[in-house]
């Protein structure tokens, strides 16, 4: 007989639903008529709470999607013969099916890594052929904070990855889909993460982190966004009944929902690899630093536990699962999970 | 003292906020966890709807916006040296910030027309330079249906068209933005309209009739389609939590809402026209066809108009407003704006 | 019995071959080695030339060809959200495959003209938009001298459209694929008809003049191509052994070849006016300002016509015929040339 | 004092000038007028030349420039959402500034090798995410024959690369810049190189080996370059009079040009590496195989040698030069060479 499989899918984040202060918002807002595009309360708000947040003010532009908010972000800041430098694993690099390329025209430069995370010395390797009309130009380093594989920088490594492109007359974007769960796994807040190290342009991940929809764009230094309007435009990311995107980041935003929610999530990992690390034939890749854990199963039991509750293999050869804690995730979740994976992982060794 | 202003905005129907059954809908879909980008129970059930509702087997992509919805739709079917016939008052052409253009790369060949309507023999005098290497290549015809100008094409209109196009290796798209509001003024059903005059790709229009977000692209034949999900990805305009787009068009498209909801605001701009045209210094341009009624006024009463319940001026030199209205329009609504203008228009001849 | 034909093409001026002098630059730079992609002393010498002959230090770079120079001063100016003003008769609207859309990402505003000329009144009338999100925004007016039409602006006319282009932060684009045919029938020099005027780009036409190949483009405010060295490059259109290109340009700037072979082609274009005008059944449709002849011919004789001595038809539906005079045309094929169309035309109407 | 330096330039295969045939060639079709853009005896021999030599009828269209052929060979190929996989120091991902991604709108996956050449398992490692719209899609392997790092390919490893292409659906392109070199030092004929293995594009070199300029773009199935002359044009790559492209690629082709001129560079570039393998503090890499000779260099004589007879430095870090034999190089060029950097490499170590 099967175990009981988990209310809750471990396959991403994106498998959540929405929080429930969020619905609300989305239901309070549903009031009366607003101008579309922006040109409403809602967005004056949730604008003033990011620049409150970051303690500058900053441009924020609101898209409808991660991709996108990557895309409009990267396009401000770049010419077509100039070149992105990313870790090959960063989500613009794998799996936005070339739309940052298509879009900016520009070449992605993808360095090799360990575990997600560029370092400053792999930057400085990419600087070759400044000046050579031959070569594109690289213009800007981008980072995933926290990373594709889980891993984290701290607010002193992105420094130092924000003073070597600034030194290279190069600008640092961040992608966080995931700032959230990287900004309460490092006890910090978004300030002292984006801002004090010096990073130019944030994109500022609302979906995974309970939204419904609705990603931001932040502009540290205005100036870097201002065609962001246009850019965002002809990039088809201009949502129409914009209130709606900016309820949900007001509700968000309000009383640390962004940073409780990606706590939660956290939490729910690190007691998820607590519970898998003893169980015979599987290996914990590395303790979990946000909501991801990584962890190497038996080959033949890949197949039965997709098929139990469904994850996507993250390395077939190396037979490594990637499973993902959300806001909604519950101890009792975690518990059926755990136990779930402990039988059948037994029963295909 | 000024008068009443209306509830609702007759600036625009995406000023309109959600439906209530499409909120319930939204509301009803947050129910435990679902796989994203489409792998969902919703989008299997709307993409049905949208069969049954065409009688054939389209391909149905589900989208953003409107402006990511055109650019999805068209880019499947252009090479980048190939060319768009539109009127030269198409959303894609005036109102999407060059994104066909960008995304496509291809021309628009933008034909005035004095109604927005684009007819065969307009088609037939811009296919010169067939096989020529200099000139682009039409390959596309788009209409809008119905017109930024609040026209309308009838089935025999768009046969004719799909016609000159067919027999001429050209497709036939249609900006379906208000389709509801078309299908419901010709009181024909969707089939009727679309597939049997033979248009070849459609994006149907869910934000300005009841939505909060989410339009659909969709393939008449699915081979025009067969590579709609990686444009769709590259293009920035998959959504991640996808059962919310397409909870949001089940609702629409049970029990003829979008056809309800299209014939209502459709009632309140004809409600409109009849209040408004008697009023001494408005000049009523046409009879509205569908919910956007066009109308001269004195050039000093476009302000304060404007002051007093917002829109936005058609055309400044010719004086000329557009109002429109919205499923949420109420007659209460129509009476006091009308009130409004009889009495502000009074004041600034 | 046929007439005789004569002896070149009234086809185009690019039917000509090479001017011997430019064929002895060719021949004479064929000597030992030179470092590829400009880093040679021809280029040092034809970009003196013309840095002497516009009066200021200009940015100059080469190209293959005519696209490929529009296509690189164009992208230079241009962000993909901006668009450009031009005549609908405009090369970069007609006859370029739509390359200038395809890499720009802009845009093209096609504006309707009698004689391919743009008045400022037209750039004006397409000033709107500016400043919204959901327009492309104006940012560079393009202009052909001599036009497309065979028709040419004073440096007056140049001197408004550049105040009208400033006075609303747009930039001039001068496409001066036949600009020596312009300089020489305006009876002045280049300063006085780009520099003075105010014209900050302009794409300098070797080809249609006696080069075998190549074309500059000149930035006369050098800032505006401070990136052009990359743009050309990834544009390919980079040539690499380019003392080639440069040698012909020294050759055609030396002792006014480009004027003299210019003012050839256009003496030869007055002559075949002259000719052709009295014939009966043909007419001309106004006196050549340049190397073109434009005429109506009766519809009948416009195949035996062109099989005689091949040309492309301007306005089928008009039968309207463009015939240019070249580098090298000479007195004996315009006289063989109107001799034989009066042969033809008499027998044909 | 320093040694005397040769009369031609080791830097590039691009340093030297025209071959007297091919400039007399040039000189000879300076006869009269002919129609623009292919539409000439020159390009009707050329073509026909090529077909010879393949022994198939190929779709052959003629370029300015190396990039350009890359581009508009690809361009052919590929849909924006696809990719393509080359070898990182392919000159496609290196040396084009990125225009091929930019043109294409395509990723390059470029896969690290030890010597410029890919591998069919290397093929295979980049075929996952296969049918995921998240993914761009690889449709084209692209190789260099003769590399960038002076390797070669033999027929045999030619056909293993196009059968696992093949087998997964992909297309094999070869950037043929020096395919001269590649098929002489191959001793084969272009049919074995090229048609037996299953190469789908070729683009081969005129350029590197004796051309003016001029490059060609050969569908060994015309079906794939159905729309090339359209791709050809958009991208700015259609010579206008192209009667002298045509001209050279027909000298090239007689009596075996391409071939006489590429053995000669390969055997000087044998003589330079027999000469310069036994100086002291100068290390051979690896025997040549075509015309570049790789050495290592003591540090303190890079440039002192640079300063004596320019080159680039392949490797800064590693002293690695590369100097390249062209078909103008004469023996006693290699003598003076190895003898100077012999006496100069002697001075500095």
């Amino acid at each position: 007989m099967a175990p009981e499989a988990p209310h809750t899918l471990f396959a991403s984040d994106n498998a959540a639903g929405v929080h429930p202060a969020v619905l609300e918002a989305l239901v309070a807002a549903n009031q009366g008529h607003a101008l579309a595009y922006g040109a409403d309360a809602w967005t004056a708000r949730a604008t003033a709470q990011f620049r409150d947040l970051l303690g500058v003010d900053a441009e924020v532009v609101f898209t409808w999607g991660g991709t996108g908010a990557n895309v409009v972000g990267l396009q401000c800041l770049l010419a077509p013969w100039q070149a992105v430098i990313c870790p090959a694993s960063a989500h613009i690099a794998v799996d936005e099916c070339g739309a940052p390329e298509r879009f900016t025209g520009c070449k992605l430069i993808d360095v090799p890594t360990e575990d997600g995370k560029l370092r400053p010395e792999q930057v400085e390797r990419e600087l070759h052929g400044v000046g050579d009309e031959h070569h594109v130009q690289p213009r800007v380093v981008s980072i995933t904070q926290s990373t594709e594989m889980g891993t984290l920088y701290s607010p002193a490594e992105i420094a130092a990855l924000a003073d070597v492109a600034h030194a290279n007359s190069l600008l640092l974007h961040v992608d966080g889909a995931r700032i959230g769960n990287a900004v309460a796994a490092l006890d910090e807040d978004l300030r002292r993460v984006i801002v004090d190290p010096g990073v130019d342009v944030l994109t500022f991940g609302g979906t995974k982190n309970g939204l419904m929809y609705g990603e931001a764009v932040v502009f540290v230094d205005p100036a870097l966004g201002v065609n962001a309007h246009f850019v965002r435009k002809q990039a088809a990311q201009l949502p129409s009944k914009m209130r709606f995107v900016a309820a949900q980041f007001e509700a968000l935003l309000s009383d640390d929902l962004w940073l409780r929610n990606a706590r939660h999530a956290n939490a729910m990992a690190a007691l998820l690899a607590e519970r898998i690390a003893p169980i015979d034939g599987v290996e914990l890749l590395h303790p979990p630093q946000v909501n991801a854990v990584f962890a190497r199963v038996p080959a033949a039991a890949l197949a039965p536990l997709a098929d139990w509750s469904f994850f996507w293999v993250w390395d077939q050869e190396q037979s490594v699962v990637r499973w993902m804690c959300s806001f909604d995730t519950t101890e009792a979740d975690v518990e059926r999970f755990a136990a779930g994976v402990a039988e059948i992982v037994a029963a295909h060794r």
